[in-house]
């Protein structure tokens, strides 16, 4: 009779949950705009406006195991945010859940890499959409800045890893990618190569069976999610990023969702985001019917 | 000198109008976000954006016997508004006169929709533009809900009936319209199967050179049409949903726009809703030259 | 580790609470500006902002047994929905517990006065602040139409009733208030009598130690809370209405905050609804210690 | 049945009305944010809030002779819009009919003040509610800028000229203000002295039985009317206002509110203008009972 | 360790400087939407965003010779104000730097282009994006509006002249373009013909190896740009407008961004088109490398 | 004929000025909302909406020494930021200038009190007015956060502490206040007491000649001020703050004003905060005089 705000159709319980969501509002670090604190709760409040079925997988999501765990308690200084998060992660993992992320920002993506790193039975992939590299050792005095995330994941964790829709950095760090070998996608070469070879190109390179994938939705184009912390034009579109989450979610481990501050728009990047977030969660429960 | 608050070059009287364009800002049964109650006025205000000319038709507006009636007195209740306004678009049509309804709720069509039906001299067909099916039975207790318009058409108008842009709707709606071999095309087999094709199909399976034409906004994907009371990411174009008016607006006996919420954006919504009005009437228009 | 969206301070569970809040999203009834059914979780957003401790009362509220049940289903049509709100409210009374609905609109105040009657030991009165009187037996064709509330509270439940910060109605209303003797202070009458003396006025003309206290937010002048449904200038302040609760909470059964309409302020209505909201918890609480 | 989108309970017709409203979307000259040429349209959607009745003067809006004539066309250049203006208020006037007009911005006063003058039967009186004494003979090189309307107004039309609330202007204004005996009053003078005994003192002062009253609406404090062209705090209260317009408007015999810029708020400066306008109506309508 | 409110990476003084940038907050003819009075600010504020390095010509805006003049001082008056900026830009391209004005309005432009006209060693040719002709003479009664920018550029400076994604005039102007063989291209020929055979038609046309740049910034579809005084649906994408930019700004003398109006959205115009002012930058630093 | 982005009439360059304006844009541990790293600059835009003069002091604020001095570059760390801005604010204060800062946050406020009393003659004290007390030693893991500025300033500075229109903190903060003889006034007590006689009370209780003067704009009210991080009801009037700062900025060394948030209002918390400076400003001239 009474429902608690909780991502709609996220109706099991810890223990029975495959899916377990969580929110992160920290945004500590944000450079530009500010306000990815307030994107978990936009995201429950968006999920109200969608229907429970998703008719392209031919799945419910009522039918499936999701649980809303609710938002971590946050920190002002995200090293502490960063371990808090890390303790929370690692239990939710080792109980062989898949972990969804609702950012806050970017940072926060590197203790859910690592815990599903650490529980995984081989090496994992980390597969990024972002239009910034994200690959600065440090930014503004700050190690685990937003800014840093793939550089951290690319040192700590694996370097089976690609990014997509990028299209932003400073010299050093394109240059940092072309001397590494690094891949990456900017949407010119997405929309002139295709999301499907691209896609198979990705497959083929990472050689693993196993990602952990992020999505910093300023990989979309501003026009889609116009309320973002660093708002990036040229992006990647909604059908160009729903089709590689629909192609990814399968071999995913772990999924995050960071980046929208929801005080910038009228719930478009927060619907949008939420839309995403179930995509992949009807894709990976598609691929384990 | 003074001249009223009315929709841009509506200047014809009612008796010698061909076009009469009518509000009715109801919102009652709106499931996310309300606010359609304002559309009419909001696409008033963003007509005076416009020139009088369309160049793609060789038409200019003020040449045409447009008529804005005003809006519709309203009432709280679903049931007493549609009765409400079956009176107030019957004569309309039965004088032989265009009626634009300008929602509002999608709700609204169905009286539109009868009217239009009743003076017709031959079954019409029903085409409409909808990120939903809206074919359910009843809705949140409510049978006239703007979930369940098309069903209510499909059950007391006309069979022939298309929808264009669906995405969206509970596994009993897609199942429904699988059983009963209902024509819709998604956006994905919009883009895919192109504008032209497509709507060369739609001609030949509806078999009838009359129809109505309902432009629930939602079709348009939120990049072009923020301001919705449920937007759904992954929709149609603005260019695709212009070339379908275009192509379908010198057959139709009546047309509608509905399901803006101006109060989620900057005057986007209704800026792109009044044009695509605008559109309709001269493609209309340029028909009966 | 990790917390739902719940207002802030409210720890306890349902069996061990003295205070239960839920929300009721609805606001099919209303007549200018929609928008209460987001006001519940405003409120629970804004509770963020404040401080655990009230100074003026020396209450922490973690101290106390506040429970959020979350907030109601509800419905398209006002009857439906009154009706489900009845079931809900009942068992919290019988068992007890002091009721604290968020609406939604003013129409939901009704089963909660009932309730909170039929479980009373004697007849309660009934204090509204409202800008307006609420006395029309229906609006718009509608009954239990939000804009009716009182008269039906009058009808159906208790002739013991004040209402304060009114200043608007049709003639009828001012005249129905007139000849039936009912107890009524506009702003002016506040300003110019006195906070002090208009609470000891209306203590002695109910000659009821219990009431149900029902703020209707637009009581308050726009300056202050400027989110509201039918918003109406020179109204209360602040300070007044904090007062006028802080005088009435020790001898209520019931209380209820409606028709803060979120979307058109930032902030500010549901801020001040959620400090008016504590002020009326820890003034009771005060005088149960 | 159908309804134009006019001020609420102008019901009358042009030849029968007593008073004639209309709004001048005219912003050309505003300095610091534009906008006001939105108020007169967001006046008649805020006058949708508003019962048709007014308690303190016992008058139902709906039982006077109102007429809203829409609104005037308007120039880019200020010199043909007050010119136009001029031409459209003169028969107004001339008709026996009291006009009362929404700007758009101060300037738009001058022609209204003069057409009044022109046809009363003694010399008229200038009362202004202003935060700025808008004595310059020219600004930006316009000499019919909205922050010289007061000038011109002593200059060409009457030197029975008071002003309240003025709090800001530069050097050469107060020292004219002062050298020419100008008969001023800051919001401070309002709060210590009262509304009441400068109302006395300004019945006094002028000497005449007949007025033309001008509201800008930036007289009001920001908290008040925070949508305006050049917001300036320490202002009037919304009582002192509604006060001082209760007095004035019986021997008014032209009327304007002007300033509002309604993109800058949601709705709350466009509702209290418009609530001012209807106290000056039935303040003004009580009289001639 | 203190530094100014300026454009990004714009670190030359103006001695040294290769590219000027200066803003003029303008808006004085607008007639829908005023407001690109802000643009220049919201610029400044939006390039804040940005990395200083551009990987597409590989270069770092560091590294270039770019000055902020800051914003001219404006009139009320459209005539003055162009007297004052004809002033101001004469002696920045006199000094042989490049010209960059951030509107303000579209008439802003003229003065530019004059200036550019004048001190180039052959004939200029005139480029610009817009929805609009701005063919007409004059518009509601000024000459210099900004409707009109491109017939004055037309009579005044150069008939080497085309204008790319227009699609909105009265007849009078596309009867004008046929007549008198204007160059133009709608968003649709740019859509069905491709930038890059367009550029190479346009290359071919002109016959000129220097070219003004005008970019209103209605040119773009609303999707892009919802922040702007007159949007025009069915625009140019933001790929397809940096594409322009970046075959065209080497061959250009001067450039403007005009028409954005950044109180209607939350900054993805300014943002936009701060990145589209960079690109151009980066493109005509490239080609003189 | 170009101007900068500045603060109006700040038109002294350093070495002239007596005093020296800058900017902040530092938020980095806001607890609820964030966003003060606009307010400088929020507040130079709107110093464009006053004029040049004072009337209260007859002062014109053009023939002052006013400099600005740009806005301070911020880290992501709050301990780098205020050892930066400890750098910064140290010549000023050495050099014989009053400084005056725009946060940002209150945390901020800690090295210019500091900065002021190493240069003061005598022990200075410290008046505050804010609606927290700001007395935690630590939050959430960070020392020198903006909820623990007071305590930092009693701790490291002075204990001539004085705090106005303090009205929220938890138990332990009003025990500490209580125990430690803390001089607090709540709004409650200003409106009680009066303005007049609180700060006859504050100058008898400091004892001293020179304080620092800082601005927390929570202090008001949220009805003049919506755009704050932590906004908090029932606060001092727009007519109060500008009082007490009438009365305390002769004896002013320092002053700042902190933590608008001007996302969160259309202008008026910045328009407001702005005034005040400039009510600072002449008050502290007219003393020098
Ligand atoms: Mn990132
Ligand atoms: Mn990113
Ligand atoms: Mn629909
Ligand atoms: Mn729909
Ligand atoms: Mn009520
Ligand atoms: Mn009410
Ligand atoms: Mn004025
Ligand atoms: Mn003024
Ligand atoms: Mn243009
Ligand atoms: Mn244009
Ligand atoms: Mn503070
Ligand atoms: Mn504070």
């Amino acid at each position: 009779m009474f429902h608690k705000a909780e991502m709609m159709d996220a109706l099991a319980d810890y223990e029975s949950a495959r899916y377990v969501i969580f929110g992160v509002p920290f945004d500590g670090t944000s450079s530009y705009r500010s306000g990815s604190r307030w994107a978990p709760d936009a995201m429950r409040k968006a999920s109200e406006n969608f229907e429970t079925y998703n008719a392209y997988f031919d799945i419910d999501y009522e039918d499936l195991l999701i649980h809303d765990a609710g938002n971590l308690e946050h920190y002002v200084n995200v090293d502490e945010t960063l371990e808090e998060l890390s303790f929370a992660v690692e239990p939710i993992v080792a109980d062989g859940k898949l972990p969804i992320m609702l950012g806050g920002e970017h940072s926060l993506t590197l203790p859910c890499v690592k815990a599903c790193a650490r529980h995984a039975d081989e090496d994992i992939g980390f597969v990024v959409l972002d239009a910034h590299f994200d690959l600065r050792e440090e930014y503004c005095g700050v190690k685990y800045n937003h800014a840093c995330v793939s550089r951290h994941v690319l040192n700590e964790v694996t370097d089976k890893y690609v990014t997509i829709g990028v299209r932003s950095g400073p010299r050093e760090e394109w240059a940092f990618a072309k001397e590494n070998g690094i891949k990456y996608y900017t949407p010119d070469d997405v929309r002139e190569t295709g999301t499907k070879e691209i896609l198979s190109e990705i497959s083929d390179y990472l050689g693993c069976s196993k990602i952990y994938l992020s999505l910093d939705m300023d990989a979309l184009d501003p026009a889609y999610a116009p309320g973002l912390g660093t708002p990036e034009p040229f992006g990647l579109s909604d059908i160009e990023v729903r089709d590689i989450i629909h192609a990814l979610a399968p071999r995913s481990v772990g999924f995050d969702i960071v980046e929208i501050s929801p005080e910038y728009d009228n719930g478009q990047s927060a619907l949008l985001g939420t839309k995403l977030l179930r995509e992949f969660i009807a894709a990976h429960a598609a691929s384990e019917r």
